[in-house]
């Protein structure tokens, strides 16, 4: 997340996501929140450090007190332009004294604390120094919500960039497939990206013919032949906020049983995102795209969950998976991404981005799924 | 360091710095080392998972065992074409089954293990939780050194991206300062490091005039004017191993008191330099460069230590600051760089790449010390 530009929101917006966090942690039997760097931290506080290295940064946020910014003294400037800076007292830290003692000063020495799940180990180990009889769990596995209802301003962003992203689409239909290696529409999809706005490519996946099949294949050296169909999978993100979406094209004329699959995936695809609803539960989405494709026989090739949250992150929190019991919550984003993959030959994935209403779901992509024809 | 390209090193060499690294484990009393994602990984395997995500990944290093890496599923195919992967066992772990099960089977349940600094609290915690009777240390603070020393192959990559680093800086004196901005200058340094085989560019500060005297300031949209100084600070990866030089630049000519204080840095650099030989301590170093400036009346004003490492990163153990009694060994490479720094007014800096050799230091950077004029 190092460098994202935050989003625009106001310090207010900030306070109020503090508080929020808190009161949550403190209904998970929680005695605070300990942030560092990454999308908690840009969600919370705005604040993404230029580098992200060994020296502590750690946002503390616990019920009934004002939040506090540990921050190395060289960087407490540039946390003190962070947008939510005037919610935020700093307490910074100077190379060769201890940032744990600093921090331990804030805890309680008995409390239970969610911490990011990408802190550092060393700073984890610090602190359970620092206070042997603290306890710590993952932010992540502790409140893994704490993101995933966006408010009106998010679900902006989050729409921008899923417009951003279909015009890349619109553009990349016109391009040449046909004889060029997929490390070559992949650099056009990333270029594309960036001129419709994104900041940050994450992925541009353009998996040709039998790399089709494996839904974890990125890009290679394969040249795209007449007669493949191709996986095309991308996103990053824009002004803070992700997008990603799939559509699967073909060169020239499909075959009879191309169409068909892409059929099959297209009404999964269809079914998933008319199961969201407020108070469904995530597994509903699930179940509701794997029917289609079960019934259609071709169960066993849908080999990965139906989707994923997305918000200052690409991938996070809900997932659309068996055994994901959470309901939908209106504002909640994610993908829904049915696929059927046939080992050796090709795939198919047609993937949008949903967001709950308050009677149903509305995406956030539209182009067409029918399957279109490059060249 | 994802993404990074791995230097080309054989298996044989990969198992070799393994062993090292396990008889260094067991001299520092650890009853292995555990190793996520990151640059001790590179180090010691060539691997870097083309994403760092939430799913372990884990080098576990024992003394009398051989190297285990547990990986993701999805992942083991890309490791199983690591550099180091005929010298590794896979431990494959697939979506939905418990990854610490996987590891802990592998550990001895109460042993204490060195950890990256950098492994997500989230997977120490599932160690800890695994194995309650486990302890961990940090794995810089319980072997600081174990990347300290470079071979010979090691060398002569660092010898190549110091003469890019140089090459950069011989192309950049040459370009326009006066009236352009200093983001301007430093998207021309970081396109002459590419320029020169730089994979990624980790830094480019360009300081000038008052902003030359924060050390910390890497660019803005100041306008670089005439009888300005200007601290050039670059560096990044080139093959898998790190540049990092500074230059100090004077646009149009330099008052008597700027090329005095530019001549005591120089005089400084020296001094540091010359007091690199194996068996002197890394403080004496640092000692020898301030004591210039210090009897120059201007020890207030020289206000970092006088070094750091580097290697397949480009700030890494060991430090030369007053304090660190680690001797020098040949083969060990850092930073030399002393400086100025008048607050509101102007700062030097002037710095070199030095390894120990078998009787003194050998640069690795040779463009002058002489200061530069530049339009």
């Amino acid at each position: 997340m190092t460098g994202t530009a935050p989003a625009p929101f106001t310090a207010d917006d900030y306070t109020a996501r503090m508080e929020r966090a808190a009161r949550a942690a403190a209904d998970a039997g929680l005695a605070g929140l300990l942030v560092t760097p990454g999308p908690d931290l840009v969600w919370l506080t705005g604040y993404a450090p230029t580098a992200e290295t060994e020296r502590l940064t750690l946002l503390v946020l616990a019920p009934g007190q004002d939040p506090v910014l540990v921050v190395p003294t060289l960087e407490a400037p540039d946390a003190a332009r962070a947008p939510a800076a005037p919610a935020l007292t700093l307490r910074d830290w100077t190379d060769g004294k201890d940032p744990y003692a600093v921090t331990a000063a804030l805890l309680d020495a008995h409390g239970r604390y969610g911490i990011s799940d990408n802190a550092w180990a060393m700073h984890l180990l610090g602190l359970q120094s620092a206070l042997p009889d603290t306890s710590y769990a993952c932010l992540t596995q502790a409140l893994p919500m704490l993101r995933a209802v966006k408010d009106a301003a998010e679900l902006e962003l989050l729409s921008a960039a899923g417009a951003a992203a279909d015009a890349a689409f619109e553009e990349i239909r016109g391009v040449r497939f046909s004889g060029r290696r997929e490390a070559d529409v992949a650099a056009d999809l990333a270029a594309l990206l960036r001129r419709f706005g994104h900041s940050q490519v994450d992925f541009t996946i353009v998996a040709s013919g039998p790399n089709g099949a494996n839904p974890h294949h990125e890009i290679g050296d394969r040249v795209i032949e007449q007669g493949d169909m191709v996986v095309l999978d991308f996103g990053g993100l824009k002004e803070g906020y992700g997008s990603d979406t799939s559509r699967t094209v073909h060169v020239g004329e499909p075959t009879v049983e191309e169409r068909r699959v892409h059929d099959i995936v297209r009404e999964a695809q269809e079914a998933g995102f008319r199961a969201v609803r407020p108070g469904a539960a995530c597994q509903d989405v699930d179940r509701a795209a794997r029917a289609v494709i079960a019934d259609a026989g071709y169960g066993e090739y849908f080999i990965h969950r139906t989707g994923h949250g997305i918000g200052v992150t690409t991938h996070e929190p809900p997932y659309m998976i068996e055994g994901e019991e959470q309901p939908l919550v209106p504002g909640m984003c994610f993908s829904v991404e049915p696929g059927i993959y046939l080992p050796g030959r090709f795939g198919v994935r047609i993937e949008d981005i949903v967001t709950v209403t308050e009677d149903g779901g509305r995406r956030l992509n539209d182009t067409t799924h029918e399957m279109v024809i490059v060249e």
